[in-house]
């Protein structure tokens, strides 16, 4: 197995820097462009040979340290007994929120084996197909619950944050059902050949630093502390959290994804030499010439000037507009002149 | 005049903590909910009868500091000959985005008499009619250039980041006119009376530190250069800009409004101590009881110890769902509990 990016992830010396890229499977890319002619998301990432497929082709076009497998963290909803759908354009729409902690207490207990299957199937898939290492991943649970209560994507989370401020307790139990659902899907994945598990948190910007401190930090800080049993390395990403950083850098993941906002040499000083820390080009930058795209992924690079413990990623997903030929420079760029930057 | 927040945003002593809320004047109100049950937003923005009524409802309602004009930031587009409609739900639509070089050419020389002079028809009715300083607003040029470009509000803002970094000087162009633009409308709100002006970037947070250090924090620093000879404190609001906070304390802005995020103490350590702050409970504690709101309110004066050079707000505009009676009582426990912590 190829392991520049799991060396990078214990802090071991490496001969240039990994990188992967959020969304490295998707929307951008030809072969996943036709297969959505054909098929929905949730029909792809419920057909294991079609989600293995959609994982594989960006490892097959461009030299990625690892492979994400093609899903969506709201795939396991299904298995807590609520309707969903991703709606093109809109994404992730529950028709009917949660909003009471009745709605908590009747939700489906969690067997990801009985309603999540597949996703296990396409990571075993994966990883017979391909020498790199398969992440897999899962919502964070703050995020998770921000869809189940606004019913879908949100501008000013009232509802979300309604609750947490009007019923702690109550909501609190929506999130502790979340992070139990959380561990056991990533502990299947794990079992299915993940060799990193990462957590997205994309929502959690949007709480202040006391709100997270008390309602999100301590539910996380026991999953990681569950997941390090799996022997597997953990990343957190969250985005336009920077408020965070403190609590975040003491959540216990080995690492910490950044988004584009802050400069990684911002985030180091503060969360010190240690912590593996993964990102953070912007993703528009994609959207521009060769030379701007080097030039800018140059000085991601020279954030972490020794290069030490750094996973190269964008700081957001790969963004529909991309033209593939630049993620294949991208990644050769880093490859080259990361090498000089160990 | 009651002059408490002018004399804040000038350092001096004051008796206790001002305080008035963005969005203060709207959508939770009774009053403002009856008149949008038979005018559209622009209707009642574009009459001035109207939007001085909208503006004193608040400030007869409640012992709030300051009134702020019933506006909205993409108003003076229409001068620049951009078509534009607000839709209930959405926010501003820009049928026919700018995305081009060419575009930005073709705009209309702007003059603000012309085309926004009910705006200042409005302020001097509520100066004529209210003994509370009158907050006048505008748009940041970059979160104006971002509505015309996504034509909209966006999620990734692909295309104006898209833009910015393929073209920064075509780009630059637009956010040069812009810049312009709001400076003449906020000097024409200042001769209609205006005592303060406020600068809303609600979408500055979503530029990375250096994009925002080039494009944006250049354009800001000449436009708060120019204001400085209105005599007229000025206040710079952005969202999602923690990581930003170094460029924003150097614009050159009397104070710094602050969203709900990053607690104001944390502020206040990388601003120093000169800097008047704005803010900043989360106005989602409006939702919950009134026990939740003095104590998270008590949260938000304890950050700033002293009271020097704090205008207490909230960290966003006062949602829809709120109940007025919360917002009494949130301004009553202010001007109470911040005499003591002067």
């Amino acid at each position: 197995m190829r392991d520049r990016i799991l060396r990078a992830l214990k802090g071991e010396p490496v001969d240039t820097r990994p990188i992967w890229l959020m969304r490295q499977a998707g929307r951008y890319l030809p072969g996943y462009r036709a297969l959505r002619a054909r098929h929905s998301i949730l029909e792809l990432a419920r057909t294991p040979e079609l989600a293995a497929e959609v994982t594989l082709e960006p490892v097959r076009r461009f030299d990625v340290d690892a492979g994400v497998v093609f899903a969506d963290i709201t795939l396991p909803f299904a298995g807590l007994g609520i309707d969903f759908s991703i709606d093109p354009g809109v994404g992730p729409v529950i028709p009917r929120p949660i909003r009471h902690r009745a709605q908590v207490d009747a939700l489906t207990p969690f067997d990801p084996e009985a309603s999540v299957p597949f996703v296990a199937e396409a990571i075993r898939r994966f990883c017979a197909a391909s020498d790199r290492p398969l992440i897999g991943f899962a919502g964070a649970p703050f995020t998770l619950a921000a869809y189940l209560v606004e019913g879908g994507p949100s501008r000013e989370y009232a509802e979300v944050k309604g609750w947490m401020y009007r019923d702690p307790e109550g909501f609190g139990r929506l999130l502790d059902r979340l992070t139990e659902m959380t561990e056991q899907y990533l502990r299947m994945q794990a079992a299915a050949g993940a060799s990193i598990l990462q957590l997205f948190d994309t929502w959690a910007g949007v709480l202040g630093r006391s709100s997270y401190a008390r309602q999100v930090a301590p539910r996380l800080t026991r999953l990681f502390d569950h997941l390090r049993e799996l022997g597997r390395p953990t990343i957190y990403f969250s985005t336009g959290s920077a408020h965070l950083i403190d609590e975040i850098a003491g959540l216990g993941a080995t690492a910490v994804g950044v988004d584009w906002r802050a400069p990684l040499g911002w985030v180091r000083a503060r969360v010190g030499p240690d912590l593996p820390l993964q990102g953070n080009l912007d993703p528009a930058v994609l959207l521009g010439p060769r030379e701007l795209l080097e030039a800018e992924a140059a000085e991601v690079l020279g954030e972490i000037p020794d290069g030490g413990s750094h996973i190269f990623n964008l700081g957001h997903g790969v963004l529909p507009a991309t033209d593939p030929e630049r993620v294949g420079q991208l990644v050769d760029f880093v490859h080259s002149a990361g090498a000089a930057r160990r």
